[in-house]
């Protein structure tokens, strides 16, 4: 393999900007050429391809973001918008691609290695922590933090007003987010999609500890689980607090990545540079213990990664 | 005078505590008796008193809120409110205020010593830099902070997707906030309730920046020059970008003070009580080119604070 | 059991609290009456120790160091220190024991619970990571981002200047720090205990490097390998950069935990409490891939942590 | 004017791309063209001169250090190498000049504006807020948040230990840094040039209040008043608490500019082309109360900044 490129694909992630750098450099410090594919698979159709080497992702691993930029791309999901991103690779003389992006992106590349054979290494990156096989995605970590800061924020205030604060947070499909969140903040409580919520009994609880003496209460929801502002009509006339809601929205995309991002990242684009050196068809990086390893992407992808949820107990229990 | 009383009114701002700290010990060194009155005005007219001494206020300076917590306190609008207060005040001895707080509380202050004649001094804490007469009030600073490592993280998200991001920030009747922020990111543009918007202008000029190469587009709105989702609906379809919005909400109360805000806190806090001391009656702590001098509360809340408009033009040339 | 004790010990580290606030919850929900012990088995031997309730470690999580304080303490490495110890414990009633600490403080549980038979669970606080048997210990993430914050505002006027900076940080026998703050930062060299380095071959890269055009260099070296005073002698004169030197300090010890010591910090925490309900004698909790599991605390000291030798050269090879 | 050139110089502090982005911005929107001056007074000498557009500013805002490299540069004290600097001005065709820097740049300009008649405007760019005639410099507000940061996470360490820690920070002349960081974070002591200090007094203060029970005890120095050692040395063993010590050093220098920061250069970058745009000859931007105004620079460099005495009594009664 003399040639390789890489993008990014699907919602940005804190940390991808790292993963690109050590492809890249690894790349070229390996006698490989590094393509960047702009805006994912959507530059990949249209030839938005340019080389890029080690000078070009010098002091780009502490940046939010991603350099190549990202989209979703419904072309791709096309026979046709496929087969011109077929084109645009053997025209540019691309052998082997790495993906940096969340379970549709992983998607896209089986179907893409399955259709024209190119080797295709996922890595990782999403804030939402859903894909199997793997301890962290690129993402995870700087986002908790970002969410915890602000959770933290609302507290004070929360506190200063003796209010209820219902935060509504990332997590479409896991409450990852929103239960780690819940756990690292001392929350009344995390609403999840993976666990039915009796309000009712929420309702009592939270009264209960009202009366106790507690000063504030923050109830943490994902947002696959409901809208905060739903949940603030449920329960706000029932807990004694006055309640405000507060939606966190993209601020938890964003922000320059946490160490842990920057090791994982850059470990795993290291990683993926080996694998396509190594042969390797369409496999992902993993994070397990510590240690990168690889499993065949068709694996991670039809596997639904569960949340640990003695951690749901925990969370009520320490509040 | 040996005993004096210290109160938070309103919405919280980050470096209440540390003046409550100042108030505390200053006074503490100076032979005083201080008392701490709970949730504002409410607790002043329920007699929520404590004595605070010098450990009572160990390590609060960098905690966000107040310790004394807050509220509006709609009873001390009536005359029998005031007097229940003026009563406790005289139950505990107290021969004079300090209240910490923003316009409504002030306005309160006046009312207050005019009635009773007892001495108050205000010290003027408000995220919304609305006072007159002082360069600054306490939490201003920290919230602006918040507000713009809360836009930065927007635009790395914003670069990545080639967006636009409409983000409504605190700021009721004055634009400082949504003005300072979007100066200090770069945004766009500011929508505040100072000058008037042409919305069609606006979406005309983000265009032409996104035709001439530009990967992101902020703009910033005050809450009292309209709603984020106003904004959006009126210039999304005109603009060139995929236009999402960011409510920052109640994030912009909480944190740790930052240095600013911790100083002019505690210098505002023991000029308060120097002023009961020195025998003032009605005066409000004002920072004026680094010092702290002391205003006429009357003078104060009759002057309304003007915004420096050529900062507004500034925003609008740089971006 | 009925009763139990908690104690920090060995150098603090961020996440303590969070521990201790989680031994002392799940211990108080669980029934159990919580101790805690002050200083380190120093308070065990004195018996400075108090009864702790739910809300005794209220809002202590996002707190840097330990409320209950810590100690190096000679005396519990006598056997008459000891003796001394277990009849405090007798007193109190304590029939089980959480030591939250290092690599010595884990060697004195056994110890202590061979000699007297005390069940004590270990809980691996500290930040040098030099614990085996765990992915990582309490504080370490933190410590790592105050690490990673610290070396980018060196880059800033290192860039500025065009110089070198060789950063001193924590890490006696240990170049984890060292190394992964290295890798995250892109820094040009990492000194660690565990790799003998050849100062003249590193200067001549840093040489060759400031030929093709870089503007900073940033060493970083572990306490445990060399002194950056020493390490500035020895390359710079031969590098083609001014250079300064920075010794990070004490700073890496504090500061409020990141989302995943307050993690780790909790659960863990459960887990020694749940370790004592079911009857363990001398084990310390751990984490394997994202789980918290116990280990034989006899086997954890006698087992020398590896740093993994593969990343010293990913930091040279992406620098 | 047509042609204006923009330089940093001396020690580098926060905020100056800030600064460098509002002359560059500034000056193209008002018709001029800029030219970037590299390594301070350095690259004026030697012509590392290129010209700068809008998009060469992009994103460096929010940026430590400068874009433009600084440097303190000896040959610039000679008459020589000011006039090798005038024929490179003559060269590019620039007639008027921006200096961002500290005392030494501002001095520079004044005799390089006296001898060769081309107009320059200083704008004070220093973390030592050493510059009289303006209540502050940019970079200070950053740095004194970077202390306050620091010394916050040393007292974490301190009270769990109950150790003291000796903490030096940055100020030459100035105990601006040292004594406003002392009060922001409640620190018993600040020693700094402008006071003198009787140690056996301070000592004495900190064992009485170390015997009434404080379980820590800051004192910041600032490094014109002596070294961090010393001080340890003179007062380690008369002050009943182990101490330790902290040298802050070169992340003082560091770090993204705090808002305050990003406003006050962004203000005085467009305050200084508007001066050389209305004939100014030779003067300073400078903040008064909220305003940025000029102010004759040769005024500015003949007088002492004074540090207001006031805080420093401040500083040790609320300890």
């Amino acid at each position: 393999m003399k040639t390789i490129g890489v993008l990014t694909s699907g919602g940005d992630s804190p940390g991808m900007n790292a993963a690109i750098r050590a492809v890249v450099r690894y790349g070229v410090r390996n006698g490989l050429k590094v393509f960047g594919i702009e805006r994912g698979y959507c530059g990949l159709i249209d030839g938005a391809i340019k080389e890029l080497n080690f000078a070009s992702v010098a002091g780009i691993m502490e940046k939010g973001g991603t350099i190549l930029r990202t989209s979703r791309c419904g072309e791709f999901f096309t026979r046709e918008g496929r087969e011109k991103a077929a084109n645009q690779l053997a025209k540019f003389g691309i052998e082997g691609l790495v993906v940096i992006g969340g379970e549709g992106s992983l998607t896209g590349s089986v179907t893409f290695h399955k259709e024209f054979g190119v080797p295709v290494i996922g890595v990782p990156g999403t804030i939402d922590n859903d894909i199997a096989h793997t301890d962290m995605c690129i993402g995870v970590d700087t986002c908790l933090n970002t969410v915890v800061d602000a959770i933290q924020k609302l507290k004070d205030t929360a506190t200063s007003h003796e209010r209820a604060f219902i935060v509504e947070v990332m997590g479409r499909e896991s409450g990852y987010i929103a239960l780690m969140s819940a756990i690292a903040t001392g929350a009344e409580a995390a609403i999840i999609p993976e666990v039915p919520i009796d309000f009712d009994q929420l309702a009592e609880r939270l009264l209960e500890e009202r009366k106790r003496g507690k000063l504030n209460c923050i109830v943490v929801v994902a947002e696959g689980a409901g809208k905060a502002e739903e949940v603030a009509r449920k329960i706000s006339n029932k807990i004694g607090y006055e309640t405000r809601i507060s939606i966190l929205g993209h601020i938890q995309r964003g922000g320059s990545p946490t160490a842990f991002d920057r090791l994982l990242a850059t470990r795993m684009g290291v990683r993926a540079v080996q694998a396509l050196l190594d042969g390797e068809k369409c496999a992902t990086t993993v994070l397990k213990s510590g240690q990168i390893t690889l499993i065949d992407t068709e694996e991670v992808i039809s596997t639904k990664k569960k949340l640990d949820l003695s951690l749901y107990e925990m969370c009520m229990t320490l509040s």
